[in-house]
């Protein structure tokens, strides 16, 4: 693909979301989704786009469609659902996009929550999901705290200490309602995530100390250069690696899917089926404090948080999902920017699916 | 109390865990526990001990005898359970001593996801429970993952750019069965414990850049004398600030305890009630991929990361839980080492409560 550091000249171009949307659903239609799933995919791809997750939006959509055709993607899977306890259920992917596969999970999260308070669902032959805030969210608009991890789709890490690539970003949402809407928490276990050093790395920049260290010499990669050679670093050091081990477990091992040595780097691999796995939790307010009282207490608490007088040189208190908030709301209005090497790139996915290209919707 | 600083040049004496475990239970029971509360409560405290986390055992019990005695526990706690839902019950301390209350979470958290596959069980109404990976653990040896939280019993963090104490080192952790025991991660989501630098401040050594920012500058804090003035400073900037966040809201707004500018700091203050709030949540692998086969993956996917090639310098791969279990088995062995400080101060409480001393028994 061709990259913003061919154009850096030139401004990123705004369309509207219903116009991504629509690009995202034909495509993946095109490319042998079934018009429905192609649909759901791409209100999740374009919702990644307005909450700000630019790495899990439209910018997804050639290696999407590469992966589909290539049949690294079942086109015409038969997703289940096996309730395997009072609260408890295993989804079997069955190799379909994983905006489908964990959708679903959280949707039976919700339900099994509704009935027995709390509802842990496992998935299995997932693939890579985009967003994990998406996911986290979905409890909070039926008066649920949210829960969400995954087993990274490309081993980026090492075990503390270690070198070999064996662990991932394996990231973490938690979603809460509050009074101005969901509070979304969506964090890599990771300092920075793969794809930020990606856009550093196309663009030349260097890297800050603290992202990555060379795997020979285990000494601070700064240029952009030998990112190819680097691990990046937990969160805490040793605390963020033992948290990426810990959700790994949870989300690949308990589920029976892949783990460790096993995961297939699907940023390099088009083809080999991955067996992501992934959980969702969701815990119904009204089995505890209440849905009311919670969000009352939340929002005097946050009203707390961001009154605190600040640090020399802090502007403003910014608490998890403000950005995500505000993003939304400019977006939303304004239009996903869309930079000008992603606009050529959608063009060609576009024009050899036969389909609408981006600014001609 | 006295501090090790007083006397560098003594080496820690060495005593049984019985020994430690007797005299906090004498202590406790003398200052007012029953007497099987008391021995509850010791049991888990020596386990601290043994188990490494020195600043959750018999260091405790100074400061746990004064607030007995002062009133700020509850001597003798109906503890009660509701069980809200078929999966979720929320457990009221009654001002418990936490151990008490969580150690009855964590059984009730089982139990229930025995029937139901996963529990999630709420407290409210308790107080400092010690260690936190005692009670994550617990699940693990009911063929269970356990996960436990808890609001800090003081406010040492405050939110991203702020300067308020309003947040705390909100503890997390997760346990897995393996084949060679529980997996325990314990982590505080700052980068270390107040413990950590009180123990640094008392022996004056300089603190390592990264651990306390000045509240007025916003600086780094090296200087041990001028850690009073210090924010403790959260594992990945503004992510560990928001997973500190997220996990006391679950833990604490959601049962409708105490959380931001409401928590008591309970190492200054022995007589107002806490209303801490904890949750112990458990997962029964039998629902998802099986006991056996989840213990011999792990124990495969383990066996992978030991045997990581190392980076420059690192002589060994360490995992969660190792030091855990290495210290465990050394102290099972050697006795618990304490300090001639807290020797003291433990011999003082002792006198005090009419109690044989810890080296009389």
């Amino acid at each position: 693909m061709s990259t913003s550091a061919d154009t850096p000249h030139l401004p990123p171009r705004r369309a509207p979301a219903a116009a991504v949307a629509g690009l995202i659903a034909d495509c993946l239609a095109a490319a042998g989704l079934a018009r429905a799933d192609a649909e759901t995919v791409a209100a999740l791809m374009a919702e990644a786009d307005l909450t700000g997750a630019d790495g899990h939006g439209v910018f997804r959509l050639p290696q999407y469609v590469r992966r589909l055709r290539a049949g690294g993607f079942n086109r015409a899977p038969a997703i289940t659902v096996t309730r395997t306890a009072p609260a408890t259920a295993l989804v079997d992917g069955d190799n379909a996009m994983g905006h489908l596969v964990v959708r679903r999970a959280a949707e039976t999260a919700i339900d099994i929550a509704r009935e027995t308070g709390v509802a842990w669902v496992g998935v299995r032959r997932s693939n890579h999901a985009g967003s994990a805030g998406l996911y986290a969210e979905m409890p909070t608009h039926h008066g649920m705290v949210g829960i969400y991890s995954a087993v990274a789709s490309a081993n980026h890490m090492a075990v503390w200490g270690g070198k070999d690539l064996l662990l991932g970003t394996n990231p973490l949402a938690i979603a809460v309602p509050t009074g101005a809407g969901p509070m979304v928490l969506d964090m890599a276990t990771t300092v920075v995530s793969y794809g930020t050093v990606k856009k550093h790395t196309l663009q030349g920049l260097p890297l800050p100390d603290g992202w990555l260290v060379d795997r020979d010499t285990g000494e601070p990669i700064t240029d952009p250069a030998k990112s190819a050679n680097g691990l990046l670093l937990p969160i805490g050091g040793y605390k963020g690696a033992g948290l990426s081990l810990m959700l790994g477990l949870l989300a690949g091992v308990l589920n029976g899917a892949a783990f460790g040595r096993d995961c297939v780097d699907f940023n390099a691999d088009d083809v080999t089926v991955t067996d992501t796995g992934q959980f969702v939790a969701a815990i119904d307010i009204d089995r505890f404090v209440g849905r009311d009282r919670f969000v009352a207490e939340i929002d005097r608490h946050l009203a707390d948080l961001r009154a605190s007088a600040r640090l020399p040189g802090v502007d403003a208190i910014r608490l998890p999902g403000d950005r995500r908030r505000d993003c939304r709301a400019e977006r939303s209005a304004a239009g996903i920017p869309v930079p000008a090497a992603l606009v050529a790139a959608l063009d060609g996915v576009a024009a050899e699916l036969g389909v609408t290209p981006l600014f001609g919707r």
